[in-house]
């Protein structure tokens, strides 16, 4: 099945937003194993989305459309797909139940111009949309299949993963079904990775087997066919066993998690807290930290300690040790974890302090040196000096991912559902 | 002149990065009055990428290709575009050079395969590349214009700030020269913005007057057209004035400067110092303060205060006051304001309390209710209760940008420049 994107509206040829829709549903696509070939993207006018639409049409499968379902006159991609189809727009009951729903849902009643944004293309389905009134739809036409998703990347995203890929998944297999499974690494590089499992990726089949870097970061795909969803995963099972057995200490998480929330599930799971100092990072990890909903329950907070002056007074770092060894080192990253642990009253410290650039480098500590402590207030400290490559702000995001992935090699996640030969 | 973007690069329909080239350039091919109409993403693939170019070349003037200049056999872009030409490349002495210059400014040899790098198409020229090994280049066939950019973003965006925007005037103007000033500002929305200027807006000729709405700020594009540059600034300033009297006490920056920028621009130029106390932005107000090169010569530290414990025990803010009136209130945004000034030794402190959701909110304290307070050393604290839209995201965002905001407001910049009349 060969897929393409058509995203629609003018404030991304005005350069307004970048076409992130265009980026996740790839991704989404090709976890499922479905090549996407064209991203196109086309300003809120009729004749060029129909003049996109005859191209699409000529080297495409499975087109999907991303914006344009609004209520207003600008938003034309439905009255336009239908047009390019020759097939009428009908009032679909569901999905006027569904958009009324929306606004009885804030007490409002349904202005009529949402009305619209009931109407689906004769012989297609809606796709519900649980976060916003425009429904999405699909409709195939001359062995062509076209989805229509809401412009929103937060009405999208929900709709892609709970509706569209279900649906690619049933177009693809026929009466196959497939299955994926994620596993995100961080420690490793792609091709030191590549090295350990270089049978695996020589034998693979079904499963097939994946791996993916980007920011760092390595993900591994298993994607698994078979003929029921529980067949699939059974596939998968035993490779996934066998990549824990082998890079169990770098896997911290699957599917869609990130290390931030992998790290906070291990904590609150053990009612621990932590608290973050950082220096070179100026608030970066704690943002992370705090960007996952309930993080409450296990961040009590952190101390940016940007100016020396912070980092003796607030987090009680020796001004004799600040003065030999200078900020960026190994003895300042630990008291920052110690200090920060102890002041806030938290179980983990954790302590960055490093050169970010694009000034500040010296022969002796260039820019992207940075040292990262963690702090139990049971425990030895431990300390780590990175260097770490790129400009000021991918410093800061490998520093603070970094520090998160310390943090959870010392909850000692990664041995968790090992038995106790294996660890 | 009709412009359209190409993105090359299997990793963009892998979804493993957004199109953020297509955004930039398009941004600023907007600023310079040019119209792009299509963005497309195409692979590492030499027959999907001639199909493109084909298309391409029926409905635009000016083709902006980016990415697929590397000195891998994947990287094809060059040797494609020569092909769909039907011309050859040739050997470029200073794109050699270039080429060269950069591997000896790292004190190594020039490997091979980047020779490949220095090639440009028959009747073509050279855009320099000051941040990597790939120069750009732009070509004239049929009538039509390509330019040929390097991927990365550190080396695409001054290229095309520096040479392509200049070059695209030319086209433009044959004579003319055509200059743009953006003003950005913020606390204003657009339809109230609209009706301030509505008089502008309806007499604009040249320069040509044009508001854009983006993340909670508005920007307004004073564009002109004249024989020389010193006249196209001439014909801005007196439209720029009459809008900074009308507008003064919202606009905080011109061109690419942010919030951010700006309040570090003016805390700077006074010698003053900013600390920082955040509850539900967790960390954001820290990073984007920080994220500006050299912000340590104004920007003290923080307190991320996630807990009331940190809240009471860093920051001094009062245990009965928290009781009596909870975290997210007035006199709680202030106290942290107050407290993180003084611990932390700041001219300025800024302090925000709020309920960034999903989760927290109640009847009379719902979701997106955030107080924001500035307090400096000498003077009375200034707090104000926001109620700001969107998911968590985005209201920690907003959040964020309101106090850079306030603290700018209170910093008096707004009337810099203004007679004491106009104040």
């Amino acid at each position: 099945m060969k897929a393409e994107i058509i995203a629609v509206g003018t404030e991304l040829l005005l350069g307004q937003i970048a076409n992130t829709n265009a980026r996740f549903v790839s991704e989404q696509l090709a976890l499922a194993g479905v090549g996407v070939y064209f991203h196109t993207v086309v300003g809120d006018n009729r004749g060029r989305l129909l003049s996109v639409l005859q191209t699409a049409r000529q080297r495409s499968d499975l087109v999907i459309l991303c914006g344009g379902l609004g209520p207003t006159e600008d938003d034309l991609t439905r009255e336009t797909v239908a047009e390019f189809l020759g097939r009428p727009l009908e009032l679909h009951p569901e999905a006027l139940r569904a958009v009324e729903g929306y606004f009885s849902g804030l007490g409002r009643d349904m202005p009529e111009n949402n009305r619209r944004q009931a109407m689906v293309i004769q012989g297609g389905n809606m796709i519900p949309n649980p976060r916003g009134t425009a429904p999405g739809q699909y409709v195939e036409a001359e062995g062509r299949r076209y989805v229509l998703l809401p412009g929103p990347p937060t009405e999208l995203e929900p709709m892609v993963r709970e509706s569209v890929i279900p649906l690619v998944q049933t177009w693809m297999g026929g009466n196959e079904t497939i299955r994926s499974r994620v596993l995100r690494l961080y420690g490793i590089g792609e091709s030191h990775l590549a090295e350990r499992i270089a049978d695996l990726l020589a034998a693979q089949d079904n499963p097939t087997l994946a791996p993916l870097a980007a920011e760092g970061e390595v993900t591994l795909r298993l994607t698994a066919r078979a003929a029921s969803e529980k067949e699939a995963w059974e596939r998968i099972a035993p490779l996934e066993a066998e990549l824990r057995r082998r890079l169990g200490r770098y896997i911290y998480g699957v599917d869609g998690e990130t290390l931030e929330v992998a790290v906070g599930r291990v904590l609150q799971a053990r009612g621990m807290t932590v608290a973050t100092a950082e220096s070179c990072t100026g608030g970066l990890l704690g943002e992370m930290i705090t960007n996952v909903p309930g993080s409450s329950r296990y961040f009590v907070g952190g101390v940016i300690s940007y100016s020396n002056d912070v980092k003796k007074a607030v987090l009680g770092v020796s001004g004799e040790i600040l003065e030999r060894l200078g900020a960026v080192s190994e003895p300042v990253a630990i008291q920052m974890a110690q200090g920060v642990a102890e002041h806030l009253g938290a179980d983990w410290g954790i302590g960055i302090t490093g050169i970010a650039g694009p000034d500040g480098g010296t022969e002796t500590k260039p820019v992207g040196l940075v040292y990262i402590a963690v702090h139990h207030r049971n425990a030895d400290s431990w300390v780590k000096e990175f260097r770490f490559r790129g400009d000021r702000r991918q410093v800061r995001i490998r520093a603070a991912k970094a520090a998160l992935f310390a943090l959870w090699r010392k909850l000692g996640a990664m041995d968790e559902g090992l038995s106790p030969a294996e660890r």
